[in-house]
């Protein structure tokens, strides 16, 4: 090595000793007659001193000229400091130089390589070596290293065996789109990139594997938002003999392994919750339960308990809005009953942008001295209005705000109000970590486009046995062997219980709209292995990206991804995707479309 | 779990208890009283037994309608046998069963799932899922499993960081031949699969990560051989502030621990020699060095020496082929003197056929009572003769196998007839090893092709400074900071220490005939990167497959790789490369030519 220690290392145990250092000049402060470097690598900062008479003088010269971001290499003696720094490992000591070589000069970097930066996102992003080299970049992706290290520690401990899926796959229309690769030796054919290993995975169960991880790349051809990548990494397994109690115990035993080894923090056992209750209460199926704040509803569509338990706190008094609604619902926003005129008025605004597309929201203040004001007051008594402060478990000083409507779309509604409250009242500490499992997802979700059920986890999820009769007659309402992990409000991760048999498997190709020969051409392979003994399996798939930003305690999965892509799919640094010449398309026998 | 037990735990220990198993029919033997059922799984195989009397007539008959690969459930008492087996750790019980539950059933397999197996290449590769059932296909993935557990275990351990690099990159014409993806945003346009993460690893380099590794798959569209497959995966690291020296002992260090980890077996120190040695004594860059018998020259070239140390042992003698020709080498074969025509024929034959290209051989046989017997008897005498034996250091017994002509091509010949003569000789057993550095690769090596020098390693690897001047002059003579690591005659890693500034790597685009215009188009990002402080660094990458395959000890990678590619570069078991439909092809703005 270059450097006989880092620049992390020395302490006051190493005083007198003759050390090499090397890495990268963070700062110099020049007082004339000292002149002291901060030399910086991966591993922490040490302060070099050069002083004018004790050091050789061609020595203070070439160092007085070096610039931010130098490699150097500083040979010296290990010094106890005058002024000690305690909030640096290092700060007890410093390294007398004695001997300094310039490894490699460096340009004035386009932006400060500082925690905090000048440099806005497009610069950083093409200057991604530089972006890299700040420490909270560099610690999103040690996190990551260490995320990916105690994930493969744990799965390894329970006998999962790690296994690598192929990456040039065959395209199939089901779910996203494909990214394809054109075959040179097989002109006019394509391979596909996967969008998960799923179907590889299931034939390793197939092939008795028992229990399989791998963590993978996969990828998808979608249109992009702030938080999608089109390549992206899932911790993804599968395991056989086994039931969904099996999975939720060995993958929630993953996350507070994780939360355990990667923070030092006890992650308590991982509540459950049904998707029809995570609907009800939450409007979302991955609520944010680092709060409370359920919804409560005023009025129940009848469908809802088929008779029973059918609450109706507003009909009957002329106020058509709700009268006309499927579902009268809302939340009480503790401690909010002051809210201005104006407040309230943003409130309003903010449920009837058209991403959310609320007509109106109702609110109730419950005053300090127990009346009520409300946006409603001309329709309901203050009696009325107690009636739904008690559902509401509402207190003197809380604020009801409710909604009326479609069920389905209120809900919805309601849910991004919630999170905004759950947001103004700093309830959605990005240090306080929720997980929940929901359960039971539907197994079809219709399909306004292409007017038909689409898979709504994939195509090989099990329907649960006792909902198969209502796959004839009301497909939506079958619910699924599916589960997803959430964590504050994200998910984090998918899986179900797989299809093992061929006739099942058929049969909801059949409901997927599939005809039996595309079925055959596109899954055959998977039809016909479960001809030859699969055993019961099921998994699970981690979004590993977002798993690592949300413990970073970021919303950004960019942050923790080395080299990631622009919103249009770009990489800025190498400057992709790009041309290719005229002979490459040639020999992949295809053209460019004018 | 459906199971209590695997079926490769249950011991003497456990008799008496009522034990749940799952798994696969093995094999059924049907004595008619009394029926044994060998049920397998991942962990090994138990038996289960039946007798009429004892267990109930239902399930007796159910059992005996069982087949092979079905997949059951059984339950039953664990018993301790009569006749125990030692050959299988579950030997000394059985389960004397009382339930059994048909999870699935399974149609007769394509072939037998048995160690040795019935079944030819084709089948098995479209079954896959059938042949990774099979014990030794399981155990070679369970072993890539180990070496990729333990490759990052010792890497960790040294401070290395796992970090992803991206799939979707930049298309580059030097090197193999890319596989590209068409960009549906950018029409067009096309992204690259990487041939390996080098850029990047080095620009991980640049950004101070100091210490990166990453077990990554990478593509080359090339003409498949035996022993490639067109997406492959490579340990991939790199390290900065170091010598080439730090390099070679870190990764010694991997190969040692992996075989001692995984294997058991202390390796030696791994010894070192350069490219020209290797070339000079074993007529490759990739010498098997099981086996000793090294290349003796009868006649040198004078410039190999320039002018000391010649050895002229066969001119003047009026053999005009070895008058001619520019090298005389040999190699010494123990104990083969007794040869028959016939087989020093097929000698002679192997070297003459056509992908080998040699003109002849010649052979001396040193008889047991110190005669000699030479097909150059006529030109040569016994003394001459024995002063050869004496070159080869030759005992009574040995056999000289002589071949002459141009410098490289006949080494390349010699090469062939050495690692046929150790195969003869048993001296290249797969469970002996030897590793070898080579050290000192030529910077750049001549294509005919192209009619320009190319990078022999990649354009980012470093001159040796003093032979830079050589660039000018003669610059297939200049030897690059570039070494491999041979394992048994196979290079299993590769990498050098690479160029860290702007100038040098222009001048080497420059040699490479790159326009400045290319050079900044394509490598641009890098050149620049150089230019904001970058560390001496340098790096390697080992074919994982092949290291899989050769700590199996199997000449074939596909063994190691869970889905591979036959020679086509198609999976025959998802039949893949296949047609996209027209509206994909459309949405991507690209068309198949005609």
């Amino acid at each position: 090595m270059l450097r006989t220690h880092t620049c992390g290392e020395l302490r006051l145990s190493h005083v007198n000793q003759i050390v090499t250092l090397t890495g990268w000049v963070q700062r110099l402060r020049d007082k004339g007659s000292l002149l002291w470097i901060d030399l910086r690598d991966r591993y922490g900062i040490t302060q070099l001193i050069l002083e004018e008479g004790s050091t050789n003088a061609a020595l203070m010269a070439a160092a007085k000229n070096l610039g931010r971001e130098f490699v150097i290499k500083a040979t010296g003696e290990v010094k106890e400091r005058m002024s000690k720094n305690d909030k640096m490992p290092t700060g007890d000591i410093e390294i007398k130089v004695t001997e300094l070589i310039v490894l490699n000069a460096a340009k004035t970097p386009p932006f400060t390589i500082e925690d905090e930066t000048d440099g806005g996102d497009e610069l950083r992003m093409k200057y991604r070596y530089l972006d890299l080299r700040r420490t909270p970049v560099r610690e999103s992706l040690m996190l990551r290293h260490k995320m990916a290290q105690q994930t493969r520690i744990y799965l390894d401990s329970l006998n999962f065996t790690e296994v690598e899926t192929p990456v040039l796959i065959k395209s199939t229309p089901e779910g996203a789109r494909d990214f394809v690769v054109p075959s040179r030796v097989h002109h006019g054919e394509f391979y596909a990139l996967p969008q998960s290993p799923q179907t590889f995975k299931q034939l390793l169960m197939v092939s008795g594997f028992d229990r399989y991880y791998q963590i993978v790349k996969c990828f998808r051809d979608e249109d992009l938002r702030a938080d999608r990548q089109p390549e992206f990494t899932q911790i993804d397994c599968e395991m056989a003999f086994i039931t969904q109690e099996d999975i939720l115990s060995t993958f929630e035993g993953l996350i507070r392994h994780l939360f355990k080894a990667v923070k030092g923090i006890d992650l308590p056992s991982v509540p459950r919750m049904t998707y029809d209750d995570a609907m009800k209460y939450y409007g979302s199926d991955k609520p944010d339960t680092r709060f409370e704040m359920k919804f409560v509803s005023l009025k129940t569509p009848l469908l809802d308990k088929e008779g029973s338990g059918v609450v109706d706190l507003t009909s009957g008094k002329n106020f058509v809005v709700f009268d006309n609604a499927e579902l009268v619902v809302g939340i009480c926003a503790k401690g909010c009953a002051e809210y201005t005129r104006k407040q309230l008025d943003e409130l309003t605004e903010f449920v009837k942008r058209p991403q959310i597309g609320a007509k109106g929201l109702v609110y109730v203040q419950c005053k300090a001295d127990g009346s009520f004001k409300s946006s409603v007051d001309k329709f309901y008594t203050t009696d009325d209005l107690k009636k739904w402060a008690e559902a509401f478990n509402a207190q003197p000083g809380d604020l009801l705000l409710i909604m009326a409507g479609e069920t389905d779309s209120t809900r919805k509604q309601l849910n991004e109000l919630r999170l905004l409250m759950g947001e103004k009242l700093g309830l959605r500490d990005k240090n306080k970590f929720s997980a929940l499992w929901v359960l039971d997802f539907p197994l079809l979700e219709w399909n306004e486009e292409t007017n038909r059920y689409h898979a709504m986890h994939h195509p090989f999820t099990s329907p649960k046995p006792e909902d198969i009769p209502l796959l004839e007659t009301d497909p939506g309402k079958v619910r699924a062997n599916a589960y997803d992990m959430v964590l504050n409000g994200s998910e984090i991760g998918g899986g179900s219980i797989r299809i093992h048999d061929r006739a099942t498997q058929q049969m909801m190709f059949n409901h997927l709209g599939f005809t039996p020969e595309e079925a055959k051409k596109q899954f055959g392979f998977l039809m016909e292995a479960f001809e030859y003994g699969a055993p019961p399996h099921g998994g699970i798939a981690f979004g590993f990206d977002r798993l690592c930003a949300l413990f970073g305690g970021s919303d950004s999965i960019r942050d923790y991804i080395a080299f990631p892509k622009n919103n249009a799919g770009r990489d800025m640094m190498i400057d992709t995707p790009s041309t290719i010449s005229e002979e490459q398309l040639k020999e992949l026998g295809i053209q460019v479309r004018n």
